[in-house]
């Protein structure tokens, strides 16, 4: 891969950046214009990482950090862990972007940047009441969301230098997790969950989870993660699905906010919270996205699988609206079930399950995994039960013994059910199934919702 | 080096963290007792530091972290870079204590953790005033401080991982400062500097810093961590020389602390807080310098260097006592003033400059810059002033041409002063030297700033 961007990136890039950096000099007025100012900081972002991936790749290559695309003729070696630098653009962006949310506090309440409680108390006296707190817990959960992504981003950066064992990945988010719920614990501590209609006479509106929230928010920050983890092995899989999911939320959050939404709905705040985690993430992604897309240039790595999974669950903890995120994780969720036994070892899993690439056509097919000793009777059953619901490509012998069948992921189902097709082909086919699930979620959540709690989410 | 640790150490590690955990399970009551949760998490730091720098050791050679000992007879090759352990291990016990200096906020506002804001309008309603008033912008300094500390650790890496030219280098503390500079900006903004009174008809009581202040405390990053990372080269010279400062912050904190200040002193906060930071960060480093320290089995990199300096900077600026800081950063100001003229090429600079072993004597001796084309006279000139004050070994050639000097570090200075030495005496002497010069800066600060400013620091 060249090392250095074309004439005509170059052009772009700087166009873009220069268009960006022209809205952020134009919103030093009113509130500050966050939202204006995040997008203009997600078009940054996305060309500061674009040069970046492009610039780094050869650098990790030496430092070792590479790998050879299964799934093409020429197996030629390309950079890994690339995401990582998604990751620290974002990480800087993110932290850059800090004084915008809070430009109106700071310049209401002291003309821009003095000592904030002296002021304090003159308009207490004054006015006889608080005029212009400033927003402490906001600042504070902003923070704490930045410091989980960047536990994420060092333990996953561990995780693809020293290729900890399977067992002990799977709890890497949760401690990721840790500065997020400690932080909650700590400045919000709101541990209550509304209570459905139908539970209310048993439970009340409100019940008080208590601990077993921050058990729940870490067990979110795992699913989360490992779930878009496991979705992957083709090329710009984990990064496409991941920006599905991001537009979705957009997508929620954007009905929060006016004109389609009265204004301040109560649940604004938490919205726009979540536009700025997410418009960078889209923004870094994207620019990843071009040149992790097939034929990919380069791999991303466990590191972005882990920090995109974190960027959802920081998300959607921190703007309360974790059961929706839930919705939208549904394709994952399926596939995590669904390689549930090859994971957990109910049956035999091969090193490597991703579609096997067929070097006469060109095309990807479904991979199989032989079954060397008979498998126990209920397994077996099982199977054949999978295959007559078309969930599975089983295989059997004269003998109606189960001697093969298609490994046990998403990839590899819609190959059973499609048939043989290019790399980029079965990526668009999963991404189109992704984005009419998560549509349909939305769309549910939103209408239906209403039949089992008695207002939307606040 | 072996990879697992000995009898006697688990029983020792074991037993010192029964014995945290004990304590740590009695600071559940009155204020949390943060101080004393301090000191235990400090032991707990150590043990898991002890334990991981020893079990990752292998790992980080595989890797391709490792380095040769370049002043031992045997030349083996040892891991690099283990810093980073101490690092992680530090920033995930700072996480974890973040709870116990809030307790009492916790506990007495809400009885453990319900929603704050309701409780307080109902003390606002009872009292007519704003008791336990959550001490949020307390909490956001210590999550910006723990922001910076995962910001040099990533970048830190980066460095040792990509070899990132000196020039680039140099600035990656004050990139990692940002974070706390902007929760700075946007939560407190103090930019005022109490004025020495000589030039109070001036300046006034407060000067406003402004923009400056902000590029003080960027400058303070820059200093402090580069200062210690170019004071290396012996074994344990970077770890050793950290603890002597950590510990002389941590006298100057106990000097603000009862029994020595009537309780509360205004500065006491501030001082607590700065110990927050501190012991945890002996803990590591303690364990990092058992390795580490003649023979050294493992290499600490330039991760621990800058991070070291971060904590200091960090603690200094939100602790404020940033000009006590630069007073017990003074030897490595003057090692880094005493460098300059070879780190900006004045005189040639060798690719190394750590002392020179002598594999005969088995000692270490200063080592020497040859100087193959004749010097500019000024500089000639300076070179043999330098002589003749002591601070420097010049050889000259029968024509009073300078033909070779020593080279310009306060190492090689130590070794011209006191002959040739084993390399554990050396970095002890160094030390010792430092310890002494910080003492009495102190003393200094202690006694004689009431000379210049009205009160003592606050």
């Amino acid at each position: 891969m060249s090392a250095t961007l074309g004439q005509t990136e170059v052009y772009s890039l700087l166009s873009l950046s220069l268009a960006c950096f022209g809205i952020l000099a134009n919103t030093f007025h009113g509130d500050g214009e966050p939202l204006i100012a995040s997008i203009a900081f997600s078009g940054l972002a996305f060309s500061i990482c674009y040069a970046l991936v492009r610039w780094l790749g050869n650098a990790f290559m030496q430092r070792g950090f590479k790998g050879r695309d299964l799934c093409k003729l020429k197996k030629t070696e390309i950079p890994e862990t690339m995401g990582a630098v998604a990751a620290l653009v974002y990480l800087f962006i993110l932290v850059i972007f800090i004084p915008w949310p809070f430009y109106k506090d700071i310049v209401a309440a002291t003309s821009g940047g003095g000592n904030r409680d002296v002021m304090k108390e003159l308009e207490e006296v004054e006015t006889g009441r608080l005029l212009h707190r400033f927003p402490h817990n906001k600042l504070a959960s902003y923070l704490s969301a930045i410091l989980s992504l960047q536990s994420i981003v060092l333990l996953g950066i561990g995780d693809d230098m020293f290729d900890i064992r399977w067992r002990h990945k799977v709890l890497i988010p949760a401690v990721a997790a840790i500065p997020m719920l400690i932080v909650y614990f700590v400045d919000f501590g709101v541990t209550q969950m509304v209570v459905p209609k139908p539970l209310r006479p048993y439970l009340g509106e409100l019940f008080d989870l208590g601990w077993l929230y921050y058990a729940y928010m870490a067990l979110l920050s795992i699913f989360s993660s490992n779930s878009i983890n496991i979705l992957a092995g083709i090329n710009g899989i984990e990064v496409a699905q991941s920006l599905v999911i991001a537009v979705l939320i957009v997508l929620n959050d954007i009905l929060y906010l006016s004109p389609f939404a009265p204004y301040p709905h109560p649940a604004t705040d938490s919205h726009l919270f979540s536009l700025y985690l997410l418009l960078p993430f889209i923004g870094v992604s994207l620019a990843l996205l071009m040149h992790n897309w097939y034929p990919a240039r380069v791999f991303v790595g466990d590191t972005y699988c882990y920090f995109a999974g974190m960027v959802f669950a920081v998300d959607g903890i921190l703007g309360h609206f974790s059961k929706t995120l839930i919705l939208l994780l549904l394709p994952q969720g399926f596939n995590f079930v669904y390689s549930a036994p090859q994971l957990f070892k109910l049956v035999p899993c091969p090193r490597h399950r991703l579609p096997h690439f067929n070097a006469r056509t060109g095309l990807l097919e479904a991979s199989r995994v032989e079954f060397k000793k008979p498998l126990s009777l209920p397994i077996a059953a099982s199977l054949k039960l999978l295959h007559r619901l078309r969930l599975l490509d089983v295989e059997t012998d004269e003998k109606g013994q189960v001697v093969s069948s298609s490994n046990f992921t998403i990839l590899n189902l819609w190959l059973v059910w499609f048939g043989p097709m290019r790399e980029d082909r079965l990526a668009l086919g999963l991404l189109g199934f992704q984005t009419a699930v998560g549509l349909l979620g939305l769309f549910v959540r939103h209408r239906m919702a209403l039949l089992v709690f008695t207002a939307d989410n606040w």
